[in-house]
């Protein structure tokens, strides 16, 4: 890593007269960038990744320097981030996103005639995303919200996280230098700095929706603010998760020491500082597997937390699980000089989790788990039941007990937006598929996704054109299919023209 | 009209004890309900469609009887619920509406290797729709939002409208019969009568979603507390709507004593108590069509409005629009014999209607718009600028004037749900592309419409499945596409099935 560090001082923080322009950029740019052919829009993602892409060594070393995550694990999510930007240039030019669906006029319509009617999705408007600590590239400035928002048609503006300031601002320089280059509206992108300019942009009447990955408190305080508005907007807020993972007798037979490994890696992948780090190991009594995970944990060394803050939560939370009575610290590890942690593991039994569940529900960001023993099926359904929302839920077992498994699945997909079978919560693919969100506090809107190809839908709102003359229709939705993508033609499925 | 009225009495408020029944009951509903096929609840719908459409004398009777509604109007009504329900079975055993999506496993995935990923769409839970007094069937009861609920797989509580009591009980019991007969679960439906009740569900933990037709005020209060509880859910409010239409000097010189009568007509038509009631026309200056407004006016005689509360509040509407400086009344009537009412016509002008915008732009419910005269193309635009939210906004206009009208059509299409060439708002067609909703104050979600098939999706929620063997697996993800329904696979749609 030799490249040089072009942004050396921390920014500045946005100024009153600063936030205007921002505002008034992003409102003017709404209309020409919602007029750009979904096509077109594709070709902004594109060269804002090929921007990201040419930069990578001087991100890299910026991110690494901010962030004190390791070089591997950042280049591994800047390739997520420029991958992400593509895949959704690839969903505007396939054009099923846009829903666009046309009822020619029937005088035999069930309840009465019918007109001619033609609906699809638009850009809701200017949106302001929250940029989260510990995805420096990934839920950052270029991240996933952002690159949502952008091919749905809405202009951006990022409140910068201030765990990496000055990679904020190389990244938005960047991102503004490629729209420019490509032709995008001026003021299709611009960047905050500072909290107290990050929240005035929500209040204001312009900003059309929010969106943000976080804490459940600041998730919440931003999410009663756009509620609270004159005129509400949509805030889209991914906050808490404990993302349980259940282990059947079956599968510790089968594979415990597997699984034992398999955890506390997930534990400690990225010390602990991902959304979908798993809290919680729900284990049979009698498991056995107190000496695998322990020797796991153990191989563990110390690793950097993110920040100040981070370590100062991470100090409390396990403060607080280890002081819960009836619980047992297997490996107790608070942050030292600073910022350097190493595992925390306890034990404890579903009855004690039950009883103290609002001490032992609590998300611990950082590398925190409890490793939790059942007594029985009816035990770890107890469990099930007793978790809120959240991102992930994960079960550990073997085919042949699909029937007593079903019910604890049938408890988890209430509670989760993304249920699996084996293999851990950490490492969130970007497909069209993915679902990256679940019931409060998961999130703050549990009908979106704010990862996967599905998150464009969140900055889109439908409209329908009743007996428009073809020439004041948006293209997708004339006669001919012009853009050739899948639209519903009276209520079926097509790519084909409409007939006269 | 001779069907005897089977419920001769108000029916007293549900009680505290009835209203934790009603919950316990939804909540036990709700894992049943979901476990249905989409073909199952089709039938379930059905099933209601056939109840009310055999007691159609009966109900109409009463709906005649509590709304004052003609029976013309009542039995078209109907007719559109029943179809509704039917429609929605056919989007059901249509399948897309699971937004079914299957991503196999990938090792060449662009940002690493990709696990097996299936995702659709699964019901929120337990719904409390709040009845509209102005809809006594396809806004009630068994309507719209009853409808989209129950195909989603949400048991559904209804809060009874004062309006129209009696209809709301007999209805409910033939919902419930209905349901019964056709082998719902238990719980699957329920009918709470009494405000306070109403409210009080909305902020039961087991609630998960609010759904409401009515006032801005009645509409925003209950969004609050949708919002403010500890775990927010979504609430989808239809509150208030201007319904602007916009007339061409073109139109008005091709057609304007045709548009006159049919301004006057929609404006009327079930004695102006629709939410898509044109509020506005805006007409060029010098237009003349001033008499033929005032003569469609006259021609219509006095009716009956739902009630004393609509009446008091029209009342006090036209009193404050009348009272506006610089607005002349062309026809004004208040109501007289507490319901009957006539229509008001008020003509003014653009500067003024902008400088008193507060007072002007305010929904007066009932047969009440204002003419607005507008000087040239930019008092035009300037006019469109000013609104908030719509259901829908009109342009009279000739296809000659197309270049002209475009820069109107994109200003109104950031406001309105729905664009109408010609034509008028009122009468909302239940189809694939009906967009009913729009920005605030037209809708509290305007990523959503509460009219039209796509008004399931408010009460449906996104869940992945990770590497889950398909013994486990909701049947519209399996290999074999067992629903025959339109799946996207490997980021397109077919109805293939997935090649191992």
């Amino acid at each position: 890593m030799t490249a040089p560090t072009t942004v050396s001082q921390t920014p500045t923080a946005t100024t009153s007269s600063e936030l205007a322009d921002l505002l008034a950029a992003v409102s003017a740019a709404a209309a020409p960038l919602a007029a750009l052919r979904p096509s077109e829009r594709a070709g902004l993602l594109r060269a804002v990744a090929d921007a990201l892409d040419a930069a990578a060594d001087e991100l890299v070393q910026l991110a690494m320097e901010e962030s004190h995550l390791l070089e591997g694990r950042l280049r591994g999510e800047l390739t997520r981030t420029t991958f992400q930007l593509r895949l959704f240039g690839e969903v505007l030019e396939e054009g099923s996103y846009l829903e666009a669906t046309i009822d020619p006029a029937d005088p035999e319509w069930g309840m009465g005639p019918r007109p001619d009617l033609r609906r699809m999705l638009v850009p809701l408007g200017p949106t302001v995303v929250y940029a989260a600590s510990n995805f420096p590239f990934a839920f950052s400035v270029a991240g996933g919200d952002t690159a949502s928002a952008l091919a749905a048609g809405c202009p951006v503006l990022v409140k910068a996280h201030s765990g990496h300031p000055r990679l904020s601002v190389r990244t938005a320089e960047l991102v503004i230098g490629a729209l420019a280059a490509a032709g995008a509206p001026k003021g299709t992108f611009g960047l905050i700095v500072g909290f107290e300019k990050g929240v005035e942009a929500l209040k204001d009447p312009r900003v059309k929706a929010g969106s943000f990955t976080g804490s459940i408190p600041a998730g919440r305080a931003l999410f009663d603010i756009a509620a609270g508005r004159p005129e509400p907007i949509p805030f889209y807020g991914e906050l808490g998760s404990l993302n349980p993972v259940f282990v059947t007798p079956g599968a510790v037979k089968a594979r415990g020491a597997e699984i034992a490994s398999g955890f506390v890696g997930s534990v400690t992948l990225g010390v602990g500082q991902f959304c979908t780090k798993p809290g919680l190991l729900f284990v049979p009594a009698g498991h056995g597997l107190d000496e695998a995970i322990l020797a796991a944990a153990r191989e563990v060394g110390p690793a950097t937390l993110l920040n100040q803050r981070i370590a100062d939560g991470y100090g409390e939370g396990i403060t607080k699980l280890v002081g819960a009575s009836g619980v047992t610290p297997m490996i107790e590890a608070a942050p030292v000089d600073g910022l350097s942690v190493g595992p925390t593991v306890i034990k404890t039994t579903v009855p004690v989790l039950l009883e103290q569940a609002d001490t032992l529900l609590e998300e611990c960001f950082g590398p925190a788990s409890l490793v939790v023993e059942y007594d029985g099926p009816q035990e770890m359904l107890a469990a099930a039941r007793a978790f809120s929302g959240n991102l992930t839920a994960t079960v550990h077992g073997e085919e042949s007990e699909a029937a007593e498994i079903a019910p604890l699945l049938d408890l988890l997909r209430e509670r989760a937006g993304r249920l699996l079978w084996g293999g851990w919560p950490t490492g969130v693919s970007v497909t069209y598929a993915m679902q990256h969100g679940g019931p409060w506090p998961a999130t703050s809107a549990s009908l979106h996704t704010s990862v996967g190809t599905t998150a464009i839908r969140r900055f889109l709102r439908p409209v329908s054109f009743q007996t428009m003359p073809e020439e004041l229709l948006p293209e997708a939705l004339h006669d001919r299919n012009v853009l050739g993508i899948p639209r519903r033609v009276n209520g079926t499925l097509t790519t084909d023209d409409v007939k006269a």
